[in-house]
């Protein structure tokens, strides 16, 4: 299954292949380079681990419709990635995670000193490339997206276990979390290609609403995923507190249900919990939170729908579809 | 004690005074609108703390030197401030300290999650703050600090226990975890007042002396000062293995002193170290290392000797002197 996957990616990103390998380049020469210690594995793990590179892909992408991704493109798309990995180093150091995509995340491995301090410095180094495109703005959109990953992330942990939040609170902080990089990343490769801004405002929302399905999916594969898949326990983010679109929508639709009453009254015991996953899993919920992940794929193509239909164009739309394939 | 410091500082301060409150109240704007929590007062009490604000100084006196700091020059110096404090907060959460100038510190209040994404928020914020600024040179400077923050962070801990270490390993890793910020804040006031280059490259060298002085000062400070005035023991950074300036060149006048030869062997015990601190604090490493510190700070005075003799240019001499002065 992980094989078709990526091998439906390949195909995706064929039209910026050559791009993505310079992207992997000036990554593994990042990890040479650094010269942080004397332990010259660290950077290495850090930088060439097995990520899908949709965001790198995403900006290539947008750049590539309108014409050749220029030399400012790829080294945004490398940004796009290095703020991608140092975010993610981030998280799984505060969230105490072992494993990510099957191997030791830097915490565990070097512990969450080095952890923290190589996320940092990734962040600027991300920055300094933004820099080498010598746009103003793009610089200022992307510093806004790393305040916008933090500020999605303390969100999610200041309303764990809020039951009276609402769809609004969990969009807004999917946005931050999520759907700003896509659109970050679509947009500066318009913006780099010097697209006028009908166009960039196209790609910019396809990015939006790409990221937006991005999360959902990833929300719903938390209830329908196997625990071999995901790597982690089904109805994971529940356990912790964390609640996401199905159960949003299981209790607008089952307000009286016994195990969301005894969460609201703070009786969140184990048995309670596995029994409320078990039943927002086989509840309609699940299919309405795939509809709105539809909604948001389908909006993404129609976005970009009026611009010229070429293989970059293609790939955007099958990308959209892969999103929702990968539910599956 | 403390209080005569202040005093001193605030006098030093003086030809900027107004454009020091400007900035601190940006930072409390800041810690007003942020919004990141229900939780009000996470940032206010990230940004609203007692620090000196050296670093914001320097950026405007550099400015006030060749005239009036524009709005440009304050919005650095904000930035200035807002990434020494997000630094600060990654140090104290990787370090496991409980408090910073005799308060909480925000890992120990809030956890490490909300330190580390905190932290991060304030990276980007202050990188936001620097893109208004509008000036790319100064944008990707900036970037390249936070890079030698976390560089200079992480060669500390990758050389901890290393008693090989020469006295130009130890020079460039307090190049990065101090003087480079220092620098940088001296650079930025210079560049974005227009000055002509020569006047830049005296500004940035008084910068980076004075945050290479002020630096050993602190080192010197760990084995000479009480544990009250530390508030932490004395001699703790070598009982982390961290081997600064004093201990380079006690080690260099005793080569072959019973507790040095134990700790090159692994034979670090509580009462060897104990020992050592005792022996280091009490030999002629102290003065020299003042020394060194000392020539720091009149390499400082002399860099920016030929620039305009005005209150400004007072201060960034009185600044040099006091940093000497804080090691009595």
């Amino acid at each position: 299954m992980l094989t078709e996957r990526a091998a439906s990616l390949a195909s995706i990103f064929h039209p910026v292949s050559k791009q993505m390998e310079q992207v992997s380049s000036s990554l593994a020469l990042l990890a040479d380079k650094a010269g942080l210690s004397s332990d010259e594995k660290l950077v290495a793990h850090a930088l060439l681990g097995s990520g899908k590179k949709i965001r790198p892909a995403l900006t290539l992408l947008s750049a590539k419709i309108l014409g050749t991704p220029s030399e400012k493109v790829i080294t945004m798309a490398t940004a796009v990635e290095l703020l991608h990995i140092a975010s993610l180093i981030h998280d799984d150091t505060v969230d105490y995670a072992d494993t990510r995509r099957g191997e030791s995340t830097i915490s565990s491995k070097w512990g969450g000193k080095v952890a923290v301090l190589l996320g940092d410095y990734l962040f600027a180094s991300s920055a300094m490339h933004v820099c080498e495109t010598g746009n103003i703005g793009v610089i200022r959109r992307f510093s806004e997206t790393i305040m916008d990953l933090a500020r999605g992330e303390l969100q999610e942990h200041f309303s764990a276990y809020n039951w009276d939040q609402t769809k609004e609170d969990y969009e807004s902080r999917i946005y931050d979390k999520t759907a700003t990089l896509f659109s970050t990343a679509a947009e500066s490769g318009a913006v780099l290609s010097n697209a006028s801004s009908d166009k960039v405002s196209a790609l910019k929302s396809y990015g939006y609403h790409l990221g937006m399905a991005f999360q959902i999916i990833d929300d719903v594969l938390d209830f329908t995923g196997s625990e071999s898949e995901l790597g982690k326990p089904v109805g994971n983010d529940l356990s912790q507190g964390t609640i996401t679109l199905p159960t949003l929508l299981f209790i607008a639709n089952n307000p009286s249900n016994a195990g969301i009453l005894s969460a609201r009254n703070g009786e969140y015991t184990k048995s309670t919990l596995v029994k409320l996953v078990d039943e927002i899993r086989s509840s309609s919920a699940m299919d309405e939170a795939i509809a709105v992940c539809v909604s948001h794929t389908e909006a993404a193509k129609e976005s970009i729908s009026w611009l010229p239909m070429n293989n970059a164009h293609r790939s955007l739309n099958s990308l959209a579809d892969y999103v929702i394939a990968y539910s599956k």
